[in-house]
């Protein structure tokens, strides 16, 4: 029978005093290192829930809210919201802490879907997720149908982006 | 008069050799690392737009085709496809090159929101985009109505998505 | 009134995947790379108690216990365990959990002093630590007893190490 | 027999962003940056020239011209002028542009020689260059000359350099 | 028989240029970059006693004096004081070039043990060290003194660090 | 009257341990990577005789000779062997020692020329080198001929290589 996992059992947290060598040169750190961040935290999420190599496949609605300055300590926290046969769709917020003010400001949320490959590559069948909280039930239902009205869409428009290039 | 540039006047590409220190444990780049440099090249594109300091707001719809390995050559790409009074949207698609066998590969395609900022940080107008050819002109008909939807949307539904942590 | 904080109020935890970049070539992450690390969590702690520009004055007994292996999520914890006029004394714990397993092993732990410094780099008075648990008060009793038996020891020995050179 | 390839056929450019992780303290990069790029763009069309592992034998004559900033976009372009048995001569161009004003700037120009490797790490037999314009073929006929006169000098001068250390 | 070196033989230096990627906020490099970096230099001096795989096992005493700032030469000197069966004692010594005015200041002590470990990464035995010079025997006194100290120690208290966290 | 100094007084080492991060995929380390140390010496050489900014003009005959693996400890040292009244050229020896076996390799050779600036970047007098052994005084002379035979030909040649791309 397939494993059954909370969301609770692969949160994963991961925080970071930011140095000059994350920054643009207008003295913020570039966008692109919290990207990379995130999708690190959700890389450690999806490995908890699978204990299995994972790639990620998309991102959905990634969205900035203030920027994140040199020695600030970035907080991120990833968490399971659905998973499908192979995928899972990993919710990321981020956060981050003036240290001279202790001041703590929102950055950014994203929502990451990863695959778990077996030792050919090849996607590989995870254990299932069982939300508990009413937060994480409703948020299932909602990644739920999200997931439908996507593969509906994705059924009737031509959607080959990279021909477009 | 507001100053007016065609896509092609912005159109950025970077290519570089993907290092070690990009991999992950199993020998392929870490995802975040093209996010990084898919944040990078449009910046580039937004900066040869506005000639001013741009900040990346929100991606839409980053999806991944195939893996990029250590050795390889990346090279992205990044085009406006619309321009709002302060704000642009811009597509990226990334390919890598195979050295070893010249063979080429799709990686990834995205699309960012950036805002150009004045030197008090606040969002400034820009220079409107004026799409040529027809593929132009076709990217710039949906994003405009894509973006109109969103609006609508924002406006009757509640989506304070960090409440919800 | 000098300001009195618990050891609570300024308990900081750090987490980072290990990459490539942190690797000896046995595979293995090097011990430098985890000091740097201690030394990061410390800072933060020291930060959060301080408000202030704080630096490492001295480790004392840092010992290894597990290697860590690159793909491990390291997760540093930092705590006050004494605060003197201008310096604190903080500890250090470090443990590494591999991903593919979910296996968790300590990797070190260490004591270090630093020092708060105003605007002109020299050292400031900094709030009282105020232990509150019964494990916190002692700590704070033994780390008191051992800096007095050093100071002792300072006045009555000749300790210019570095004219050994 | 011999496979013919153009200078067009292995002609290649990486363009990057300069981040402060590749500065001096004086705000500029520092000319050790440049030229491992430039090592790299000679890597990218070597290997595309031959498909196999080349290594860097010697540079002759990398100049700078101007500095580089940081948050330039550095573009690289590396072109065969001349190739032997095992080794190529591969002439590299780089150039600035600082992002805000639009600017360019030529940066340094160098002549590099890499030689191709079999598996065993021994020279191996490369493709011949052929050169189709009228500048191609007068850069061919020079570097010819120059490496003609080179070994006519190696074999009348006494030239263990690092003898002299 | 058990070879034997003298602590000559095996001594390291290694110096470097500091970089804005090694600086905190404040402009100074960060302690843990000087204590990654003095690891290093004891590593090569392990190395090069036994040519064996070497591993830090603790670190004692490491006491800062003054700051490090971008722009410096950072010189690092590593001796072998003392050694056991299978572990080394190694005092590492920094100091610091100011290159825009030549002067040196002294930067860090610190005293690192190391094992060397075979291919199943047990400890092995190791040559021994012969001291020479009288500065070279009293150390060596001194390191073996402080040693038999702290295993008495060991053997009549409860030293399980990890279990009070 | 102009300052005077010894190419003793200005002679600098470098000494790195290699880490993951320099390699290119083959397991050995980039040329770039050795380039960028050599271009960092003789920053440090000629730092020390100017205690002044100095700038990278022209390489001249960088040559490999034998590649240098993850481990080793890379050791670089820059010699003055000629003054003019803003420029110096400078002398890199590099070398590598294989930690496992202590074997020693020659690693590369190379000529660079560095000038001094000013407050407002443009370049200022620098003081004299004068030789001292027989070995310095050969190099001074040959690279005063050399100098003035470059002088020569680029008086009557036309060297707009830049044109040319």
């Amino acid at each position: 029978m397939r494993e059954r996992k909370t969301p609770a059992q692969s949160t994963a947290t991961l925080s970071q005093v930011m140095v000059p060598y994350d920054a643009n040169q207008y003295g913020n750190v570039h966008g692109g290192v919290i990207m990379r961040l995130m999708d690190e935290v959700a890389f450690v999420a999806a490995s908890r829930h699978t204990h299995r190599n994972v790639v990620t496949v998309c991102i959905d609605s990634l969205s900035f809210e203030n920027p994140v300055r040199i020695g600030d300590v970035v907080a991120l926290k990833a968490t399971l919201i659905y998973v499908g046969k192979t995928s899972m769709e990993i919710e990321v917020y981020v956060e981050t802490e003036r240290l001279k003010t202790g001041k703590i400001f929102p950055v950014a949320t994203a929502c990451l879907t990863m695959v778990a490959l077996n030792e050919e590559g090849r996607p590989v069948e995870i254990p299932q997720l069982i939300p508990q909280t009413e937060k994480e039930k409703k948020k299932y239902a909602e990644a739920k149908s999200r997931r439908e009205q996507k593969l509906r869409k994705l059924t009737t428009e031509d959607t080959e982006l990279t021909e477009n290039f």
